[in-house]
Order: structure tokens, then C-alpha cells, then sequence
């Protein structure tokens, strides 16, 4: 099942995706995608419902965040080996994570905000997945059981905010709009093997990043049960496992960072694509009304 | 005003503590205290109730976190010049900042639980805000008008996940029950100059840490100036600004870790007082029911 959210920021509205990639309102089963509902006893339940009875939805729409009020965002960081390579660090012994602030999350196609002193923005296209159960010191074995579903996640990064203003890289991974995630939340059931999903990100239609998560050092399951004897996971939150090879601080001779106009196009099969402009920092631009 | 939630776990109710230090029962005006609630044109309702006219609530009572629903914790470190000198860290340039999970919260004298693999258990008092009103590249001039009130937090931290599992401290952290906060939301009028209150913490009875706020490195109006310059906050999180000298890992000759049995007891001038007891942890005592 692809379970979505469409509408304008903050009026969005829950639907699904049918088997002929039509969207179709959910609105008649459930009034929003939220965490208490990819809570996997009650998933069990959306996934029953007869989405040929559901009615289309014609035309463009706007997707948002496929899960709202998501709790936390827990990233695994080199979890590619040529990626650590490309970022000068050695190959972690064991996974690093870090957050980023829930407030970074915006849907898959909207603007990217660059915010007012970045010098060194960056993309990032991986794998994420929602928690569908609670884990705590959850076995490796056990860890996939304890997920709704998987998303596109473009993990946006501000390179001099990360690694040249102190040590703790949250200060470049949690501005607004730095985590583009959607279209779908796809349940498992239609993924298959997640060890083995393609993965792309072009950069104003240059390709930058070609990548498969078959070489994942620490597999979705290790990452799930090592979070999971340090921070407890809970339904609704958004877990994200690194990137391939093709960032921009990595490219050569030069690094390349994205500035107001560049426009990115990501995917990941069976995840579907995202489209994003990087457009300067507004107050008015900004989407999350406080 | 000192905003409370008291009750047991998972089922708190509001409650003021009337200028006799009596526990009133806000139910009858408020259903909870959170972000919503602590909005700064809505605490201003809150703030005109006639306390008096509250029933009064006696006996015993756990206390809860003051704000449920905390959106995320941003944690400011280093930010007293001794503690960063026992911490062999040098006085930073500009604040250093990370996360702690909101999974991390817990009442203020709720059982701390020493994580499976824990061998370098620690505390740290702070001085804590909640804020009121988005902030989003507020000026250091006006930041304190985003605050709701002030609490009493006690940070603690695992410090071989923290130090000696890579680079990023998250992971020692935001363990369950690391964040001990409350026992009130005190409202800024009543703090005075939120600059010059003193902190103390004892360990089993022994005095540990002593302090006070006007050492701060940066300020808290500067801390929550710098921070809004990279994420975004929301009513309703909480910004933890740094701990002064007298952490377990920079005691001589060696440093003290905790565990099991170890108590803690703390406080701000204002803001109440924390007692807390280590416990291993245990799935049954985990206060988080996923």
C-alpha cells in the first residue's frame, strides 16, 4: 500500500495510491496519516480497506510529509563506504546517527529554503522508514517487524553549519525545509527486498549521486536495533539511512553546493521521486506558521 | 506562575502552586498543559485564572513532566567556562548545541534508568526554558520575550555513548528517562533576573555541583538567538543552556559514574527541586508504554 498526504501545508488530507497509480481520498476511513495510525495493529486495518470503492483524485495536487506530527528524525551518517570516502572520514566500526529537528520535514516537491549564511548547501538522496512498533534493545532479527513502511528522504545538509561550527553536526541538518520527504509511505509487503532499491539525485538534470542500497554498511536492520539500545523508537518516527557516493562537497577537483535556482530530482525505486528549487530564505516563504 | 501536571504516568492533569506553595487543580480551566497551551497568547488566559478559587489538592502527588507533548529538546553545551575546562574541551566560540530525544523526558523525581550497556553514567543540573512563540532568526534583543517560563532539568548523560561511540553526542544522551524536567513551568515574571540563580546538585547527599546562572558562557537570550539561526523553535520545546562545574567525569582524583541505588538530588532558585534514583532498566519499569 502507498499511503499519502495531498492538499496545501497544513490542510493536507489522507489518500492512497491504487494499483494503477491513481490517488484516491482516504479521508472516509481516517481523518489524517498521523503516528498513532502506522502503529502497526492499526495499519493492519487501513491496509484492508477497498481502495477501488475510495473516490479519485483528478488533477495536480501537492503531497506533503506522507506521516504528520512525526516524533523524531534519528539519520545514520556513512553508511556508504564510498561516501565516507568521498567526506574524508574513515568507515564508521559501528553506525553514527544524529537528528534533525522535526521542524526540517517538508513535502517531497516543495521549495528548499537556503538559509541566510549558508555557503555549503548539499543534498543527500536515502532510504528512510517509518516505525510502525515501539523498539527498544530490539534483536537485528526482529528489527524489519517493526516497520510501517519506507520513504524518500532528501537529506539536506548545510556542510559549513555541520563540520565548521562546532563538532555536533545537528546545526547543519535541521533547518527548515531540510528534509524533503514523500511522496509515499510504501508498507513493506510492496517493496520487497529493501537491500536491493536503485537510487539517483540530479542537480539541475546533471546526474550527481547513482546508487544502490546493496551496499549499505550496516544493513536497515542493524541500524533499527543499534538506535534501539540508545534512543527508543516509536511509532511515527522517521529513521533515515545514509547516503551513496555523489554529495556535493565530495565532487572533484571542486566542491559543488546548491544556491537559490538549482533545481533537484531524486528517487528510489518503488519509493517514487521528488522535484525540489532551492530558493533563498523568506519569512514569508516559510511554511511552518508559528 | 508555576504550572504543573501531577498525576500518575500517562495520565497527568494540570495544576498551579498558589503563593502558599498549595497544589490547585487547573483541570476545571485547561484539559493539559501543552505546546498549545503554553503559546504566549494563550498562557496569557491562563495566567489571569483566579487561583484561589481552584480546588486545592492534598496529599502526596507525582509530578510529571510541566508541558506534555514537548515538540524537541535543544541542549546547549560547554556553556560554563569551568565545566568545559574539566571537560578538556576548550571554551567554544560560539555555542555548541545538540539534541536530546523527547523519549529522553520524564518526571522530575521519576527512577532514572541505567541503560544495559551503561558504564559511564552522569548528571548535569541546567536551567531550562520552554518556549512560547516561534523563533526563527530572533534577534538577541527580543529573544527572552519568547519564553513561557523556565525549568529545572536535569541533563543526563552516558558518557561513553556519548564520547567514545564516534563523534556525535546524541547517542549518550537521549536515553529513556535522561531528561528529568520539572517539577514546575515557571513563568518568567516571577524569576527576576533569570542571570543570577543559584543551581546545586548532591549525590548521594554529597554536594557535587555548585553554581550559578550568571557564569554562563553565552546567555540565554543569545543561546536562543544563535539557535534560531539553524532550526526552527516551536512553542512548546525546550532549550537546555549548558551546566556549570562538578560533573561525574571531571571529578579527581578519578572520575564518579552512577548506578543503580545512587540518588540525586537538585535544584534552581525558583524553579523547585529534583530527587531521582538510578535503577537498571527494565522493559516492566520503562515509563514509556509503546
Amino acid at each position: 500500500m502507498k499511503l499519502v498526504r495531498f492538499g496545501p501545508k497544513g490542510q493536507e488530507k489522507p489518500g492512497v495510491i491504487d494499483a494503477d497509480g491513481k490517488l484516491r481520498d482516504l479521508s472516509s476511513v481516517v481523518a489524517d496519516i498521523t503516528p498513532e495510525e502506522v502503529r502497526l495493529s492499526k495499519l493492519a486495518g487501513l491496509k484492508a480497506t477497498d481502495v477501488s470503492a475510495l473516490p479519485v483524485v483528478e488533477g495536480d495536487v501537492r503531497y506533503g510529509v506522507p506521516v504528520n506530527k512525526i516524533g523524531k528524525i534519528i539519520a545514520v551518517g556513512l553508511n556508504y563506504a564510498d561516501h565516507a570516502a568521498e567526506s574524508n572520514l574513515p568507515v564508521p566500526s559501528e553506525p553514527i546517527f544524529f537528528t534533525k529537528a522535526v521542524t526540517s520535514l517538508t513535502g517531497p516537491n516543495d521549495d528548499v529554503m537556503k538559509p541566510r549564511d549558508a555557503t555549503k548547501m548539499d543534498w543527500e538522496v536515502e532510504l528512510g522508514l517509518i516505525i510502525g512498533k515501539t523498539c527498544r534493545y530490539v534483536e537485528e532479527a526482529d528489527a524489519l517487524s517493526h516497520v510501517a513502511g519506507y520513504v524518500l528522504v532528501n537529506d539536506i545538509s548545510e556542510r559549513a553549519f555541520q563540520k565548521e561550527r562546532g563538532t555536533q553536526w545537528v546545526k547543519g541538518k535541521g533547518c527548515d525545509t531540510f528534509c524533503p520527504t514523500g511522496p509515499w509511505l510504501v508498507t513493506p509487503e510492496e517493496i520487497g527486498d529493501v537491500h536491493n532499491l536503485d537510487m539517483f539525485l540530479n542537480v539541475n538534470g546533471q546526474r550527481m549521486q547513482t546508487g544502490n542500497t546493496k551496499t549499505l554498511i550496516f544493513n536497515v536492520a542493524h541500524c533499527i536495533s543499534y538506535i534501539s539500545r540508545f534512543i527508543t523508537l516509536q511509532p511515527g518516527d522517521l529513521v533515515i539511512t545514509g547516503t551513496p557516493p555523489g554529495v556535493g562537497e565530495g565532487k572533484k577537483p571542486n566542491a559543488i553546493y546548491l544556491n537559490a535556482g538549482d533545481t533537484m530530482h531524486l528517487g528510489i525505486t518503488g519509493l517514487g521521486e521528488q522535484r525540489q528549487t532551492v530558493v533563498p530564505f523568506s519569512l514569508e516563504h516559510q511554511e511552518i506558521i508559528g
